[in-house]
């Protein structure tokens, strides 16, 4: 069974979902035949390479909110992250465009599954823990050695534009699906999930999609003539 | 879509049922999107490499009837087979053992696809309407190379055990999805047709197992928090 996953690196809610998600599958019963994908979402492909100012100023600005009324929604977000045991601190955050970190977990995926989803992990968590600038080449650089990539191939990567179409793919399916945000959860291309839902929500579908992609077989008819051994079905 | 098709080269239903599968598919309208897959099917695996006495005679003995009930039953075929156009003359087939007849199929495929539907039906056409001994290793050459297959590696082939591993597992997947005669049509996994039905109930299966294959994806809850742009799903 496929579980692909879009998502953007710098998306509050989509680490979050990440947890619920890993919570329902700890408890599916099939989870061993369960293979998670991650896909390429990039919730403003206009960012700048690196968003100047504090994210608090930058919100109150866009949504017409107090200092205070956006502090207190980052607050609530930094909140429900702590409740899945993210040590999130949303306000001190580095924004930019996230297209390079994209690029990058293809890279990871091209060498292996394993890698690609450490990678995806990692870079969250170095966006939303470590507070790492996330489209800094740099600090991308690092993120990818650590879960076992080579510097120079990530470095080079970062130089060019190595897997832009992928990412571009990865986003034109999420557009035929019907993703307007992320975290959207898509099982065997069967069923959608959009948004952070619930462990329990998440293991129900896990196990709807389970039943769907292994039915028993439906034989139609039955009275067809067959030969069997040496002996045909004829009228005698 | 995938239809496989389990079925023996000395299997009249099998013939008769490749046209009216044929005449399905030619009305299909996403004929140019299905893949078939002929596998193989001994009807009788413990047959011997070439049967003496003449076929009535076999038949009136194996199953107590008298020579014209024998001949009835043959005619009977001859007629359906007549119906599609296929001018079999039962009596006169020279039958054998057809593994080796399946092992060339087999190498037909690993050719192309088009090759192995060509051998499939070139086999079958040599047996019924051309009346050749089927379990001779010249003749099978010279159907393999009307073909297009190398008369040096057809004849190597039914020398040696090439594709032995390949005839035993489409066997053993036709035993895993129930089929005890054949023809045994199977669309996708997910729906088998025994034995030779009409073109209209195989059209229908067609389209049934087309509607499956390309479901709408169905999207469950749709309140799940999301980041959208820059802004995510929080209380403020």
């Amino acid at each position: 069974m496929l579980v692909e996953i879009w998502s953007d690196v710098v998306c509050p809610w989509c680490y979050v979902g990440k947890r619920r998600f890993e919570k329902a599958l700890d408890r599916f019963e099939h989870a061993s035949q369960v293979e998670v994908r991650w896909r390429s979402f990039e919730l403003d492909p206009r960012a700048p390479f690196r968003r100047t100012g504090d994210m608090v100023g930058h919100l109150a600005a866009k949504y017409g909110l107090s200092h205070d009324q956006a502090l207190r929604q980052v607050g609530h977000m930094d909140t429900m992250a702590a409740a899945e045991g993210i040590d999130m601190d949303l306000a001190a955050t580095q924004p930019g465009n996230t297209f390079a970190a994209h690029r990058l977990i293809h890279l990871a995926y091209d060498k292996d599954a394993k890698t690609g989803a450490a990678l995806k992990e990692a870079l969250l968590h170095a966006y939303f823990v470590e507070r790492v600038a996330i489209s800094e080449p740099d600090e991308l650089v690092k993120v990818a050695v650590s879960v076992g990539l080579d510097a120079g191939e990530a470095a080079e990567l970062l130089d060019g534009d190595r897997f832009t179409d992928e990412v571009r793919a990865d986003e034109q399916v999420a557009s035929e699906l019907g993703a307007t945000g992320v975290p959207f959860f898509v099982f065997d291309r069967s069923f959608a999930v959009p948004g952070a839902q619930d462990p329990d929500t998440l293991l129900a579908v896990l196990r709807r999609a389970w039943r769907k992609g292994h039915p028993d077989i439906e034989v139609i008819g039955g009275d067809g003539p067959v030969c069997d051994g040496d002996s045909c079905d004829v009228a005698v």
